[in-house]
């Protein structure tokens, strides 16, 4: 391994989501106190000149096609998984073997079995990091939501309801991508976007969806090809040829936890006029938060402690010294964007490295994310109440 | 019959909902043009002095005790029923007989059974008016979206998600009501305010459910008795004798309209912080629309014809001439309150016995609601998928 | 006088106003216990017919054209002023005179001197009731923010911003309206809404205004004709004969309150977009409040003295039993509309007069904004800062 | 010169200030095509140590004491003044007359006659880019609002209110500070805050205000002395030194623009409960616009050319590809924060410095903005309307 000043990065992956972790991985350290500084050793992708130009971009020293090789390379010290879900299972097990530290973009597989196989490795390998992506976590109104809760400030929790909303195909002429094909994407916006409303519910309350009864949907069933030319949301060409959806457009579903709360969660990506509402909204008996992300700076929160006649919701800018990550950045009131999630899940990568500390989400909480997905899925098919399977490593 | 210029009612019912549809039949002829006059002739409750009191209170000309007898007085022209739903339909049925034109508050019975009686007896008296009172229909903002709807500016509906939030029930010392009480009250949570999500969602979107998949849950399942002095909300006395909860305290289900759209319907009187939230967001191929009673004088609305670059959720204040009933109002901006959707009713089911025109919503059409009721509630005994039954009268 | 258990009313003003209040006038009592029930005995106007006609839609007695013969009428109690400005002073100085109460619409009279005289009148007369119809006041988040302030909870209060901007004059095709004469209403959209503004921010703050500089402008110097048939808002015909516009469009202005504070001011018909935005926010070193009248249910409150990292305005739904006024009207959510303010300033009013009880707004008070006016129209004239005259009654 | 294809930057100042401009310059070309890359060569402190450890945070190639030995390096090609007000013209006369580029934060300089030099001196220099740092200007929403107006969306421009919110000084006790030190910083919240908002308003006009009508208050007028170890914010300790404040707490005025619109203006730091609420509103005869930076992404439009009945504001979430700026950055609904604009200045400034394209603001706007300033501070001198004087530049 390279000194411990320097944490030399692996990005597998030159689309949109290595760009984001590139910028993540280069800013972390100029905002937090890290004991160990990031570098980006290499980029990884398939084509050699696309890949070239990523690690330019991305600010990395050097590209590669062949991820096997760069996995077991001795001065990587972290394998960073930015590729689509199929690919995951077989890098990030190849990584642990070879000892590294992964941090694994979500949803961690496109199957139970594979995402089962990857807990079970990182358990076996406790000396290294392996955290998946879900870097809503990071929002800081979230922490704060995350804080609350944990200090009893809401109570017994009651009601979960957790809406991920997009429209970015509501247009049935908006072309296929990849992520519309069950073969590469796993599943579809329940995968994609529903996967982040469950751990975010997971873990915001500290409990698990016992049981789910769900209905997903495919509104628009074929769509053209896509035209190279055209970005995602544009449209393709008169007369482009068409190709299957294999996927869910929406899906929704109530849940039960096992503490007793009643969930509701819905995501879809034909809700025309949402861009991008992850919203989620907790009440307990003694209070209730409520976030959307559209406005990702803001929490409200109630309490029902607060005198009769003076309670309401408090729109809490989650920008100050005392909320989590907002220290490092910039004065009150001046607000984070999208990526900040990202920086701060370096941030914690980093530090549970080098402090050797706890790892959130592990492996095993992104496994068990893939059992309640599978469970909404069953559900689905077969019109009735799933329970959602215990893993041998839960 | 009396007079065609005066319009005589007899109100049953002297509690909250009676003391509204007093103020709504006052109150309808002084703003909007109607060609019958309306009277509160008497008002009908079981306590000689409490009915009497709440006569002088409403502007009733007297007051009776004995309902079967007010039904078939000849001076008689409107029955309006405001008493608990295990009344609604004997006395429905009576005034039906006795050729009353009948205004019955929701939901329209305690059973599918009694419901379609209704709709039946109603049916077979196509000379007088029988309407339920689903009074938020008539918020001019709902009414506003149903007209947008119609003109089939949201094109092809895709989803409906509605919530009715409100948070009376979630101190566990709140005390046992007779909502709570399923002899009397029929349902919780569920025919109290879910049954006004579904009827807002089929009558704004022109759709029926067709099955359900539904969960429901009382989380506090014993409630100290009311004492006669503490209002509603208020706490009981310490160590008052506790009482069952026999209705649900939350409601949550997923639904599939006939033409396609997906529905994520959730009531709870438990959402801590969430006063009377009575939300629906329906989302189509070419717009979508966005409502929160708490703000009710605004409807969001989204057009996706809009420019790309211009869109984006409008805000319209709905107090503008151009609006229904606003007209009659205030000038634009000065918003409306709660109230005006009941005034609302009765101007509507004036002009219906005056016009002889159709009626909405009819006894046929909140049998049917009450049949998707009856489906959610088997659907969460099941735990499995429900079709909701067609009535014969549907 | 008549009975004490019965208020003979006599309105003068077939506009608008007048039926606003007798709205208010028929509605108090059935929702507030009062000890004396108000009966509309006369609608007083210009025009026989059209006096006639407001009378029946009024729910009054009787019509009149004469207020000189109805003011000295023995059996009127009260006289309540809703004619255009111009004829305030004189009606309102004969119904004292008579020994009439009197509640008289806002701005209280077209000139200082006239204010002047009214609040002495009333000052000579202190057995009955002289109140200035600032109905604002009596809106439940504007009543709620008054207690909090009177109860310490914003400490020093150090700034105020006080904004009302509406948009019905926007379009330079708007028709001329009384409202836009001089000679008529007295001034324009400064004494029209402005006067609402000062009022309000002197009545929440207990402070008064000490020193203004100002600036107005008339952006449509001329306007058509208003064409009998065209409503309010409406556009002109073609062609249609111009007129001068003598008023002011829009007025804003800085003052030093008496305490210290600091206040910015602005009134305007030409604000695009807003509909009836009468917002307040005033920030003191303890706390602030936030309103805006088109979600006038809603008082933002903020309360420095939250733990760090918990702090933010809430928005408290003043609808709850605590709340000024609201425990007469709905459950807690359930909004109340423009009127509630002219209703409860009835309850005021009845109450002033049978329990002898303190007035505010006062003829005094009333003439006092009237001065602050003054002292902003001379400001704008002669560009410099100008004090605001204290009144021999102040 | 060094190569067209890198820039050499030294930024002057270690502070706040300086680490933003240093993450700005290390991601703008990261996202953006850019002719050149930024390279941070140098950054210039007073303290040795400071400085160093500020040139590794930010990531700079070396660390230097000495300005002036800087300003005339032959490899540095732009100097990036991030130091306090009264060290700019000093700094940026030197660095004009070496021929190196100019970037300055705002304001421009502590006296107009400064800032007229700095503006001549930039004019006599057409070969170097010398830009003004008010990066609000390049907040997409912002961004999107010019290109609104200057398409005529708005039409005539009648009203713009422009309010500038903090809250960090409402604490008496909140220590004293350089930004309260005359001085140092010119002037107080006016200079600091209120002069974005006028850069802000007459950028989005394309208009000049001509004379303004002020009032300026300093409401608490000493505070105890800065401990050392005590943030931003924080409270001194008990018993500390106190020193006088110099400058405004806070500054309102009227003001006439060019054109003939109204504008209101208010900037202060004891807004409680507003931590960063730098708030625009702009009403023309065709619709309007509003912006709050606390909700930075959002961009409420109104357009009067909607049909009757549909109109009202609408948030457009500007984050899309069709927006300013955006389509460089994340899918549309993922927002953006604060250091935005100031990356999308970078942008701007190294394209202005390769493309040799028009400059804005340049150091003859930021004049302007500072006579204006000036024109603010001698009306609330004298207590009225003061006229804004034209530069030789302007």
């Amino acid at each position: 391994m390279s000194s411990p000043a320097v944490l030399r990065v692996a990005i597998i992956g030159t689309g949109f989501m290595g760009k984001m972790h590139a910028h993540a991985w280069r800013t972390a350290h100029r905002f937090f106190p890290l004991d160990a500084t990031p570098e980006i050793a290499v980029v990884v992708g398939r084509d050699p000149d696309r890949t070239a130009a990523a690690a330019t971009e991305f600010g990395a020293l050097a590209s590669a096609t062949d991820w096997r090789e760069v996995v077991t390379r001795p001065d990587i010290d972290v394998v960073d998984i930015c590729a689509p879900g199929d690919t995951h299972a077989e890098i990030a097990l190849a990584a642990l073997a070879a000892g590294k530290h992964v941090l694994c973009e979500k949803p961690l597989a496109n199957s139970v079995a594979d995402a089962d196989r990857m807990a079970a490795a990182a358990e076996a390998a406790p000396d290294v990091v392996a955290m998946c992506g879900f870097s809503y976590r990071r929002t800081p109104a979230l922490s704060l939501a995350r804080e609350l809760i944990a200090a009893g400030r809401l109570g017994e929790i009651r009601h979960v309801r957790a809406q991920y909303l997009q429209d970015w195909l509501s247009d049935p002429e908006a072309p296929f991508t990849w992520r519309l094909d069950r073969a590469r994407a796993g599943s579809g916006t329940l995968g994609d976007i529903g996967a982040h409303s469950i751990d975010t519910a997971q873990w915001l309350t500290g409990d698990r969806i016992a049981n789910v009864s769900a209905v997903t949907r495919t509104f628009v069933t074929e769509r053209p090809e896509r035209d190279e030319h055209v970005g995602l949301g544009g449209r393709a060409a008169d007369g482009a040829p068409r190709r299957e959806v294999t996927v869910d457009d929406a899906a929704a579903f109530t849940a039960t936890f096992a503490g007793g709360a009643l969930g509701v969660f819905e995501a879809t990506r034909m809700a025309t006029g949402r861009r991008n509402a992850n919203r989620i909204e907790i009440n307990g008996s003694r209070g209730a938060i409520s976030f959307d992300f559209e406005h990702m700076n803001d929490l409200e929160f109630y309490d029902a402690a607060d005198p009769a006649g003076e309670q309401g919701f408090r729109r809490i800018q989650v920008t100050e010294p005392e909320h989590p990550y907002a220290a490092a950045w910039w004065p009150a009131g001046h607000g984070l964007g999208y990526e900040h999630g990202f920086t701060h899940q370096i941030v914690d990568v980093v530090r549970a490295i080098t402090e050797r500390g706890p790892v959130s989400p592990s492996f095993a909480e992104a496994a068990q994310v893939q059992r309640v997905l599978a469970a909404v899925e069953a559900s689905a098919a077969h019109g009735s109440v799933m329970t959602v399977v215990e893993g041998a490593s839960s």
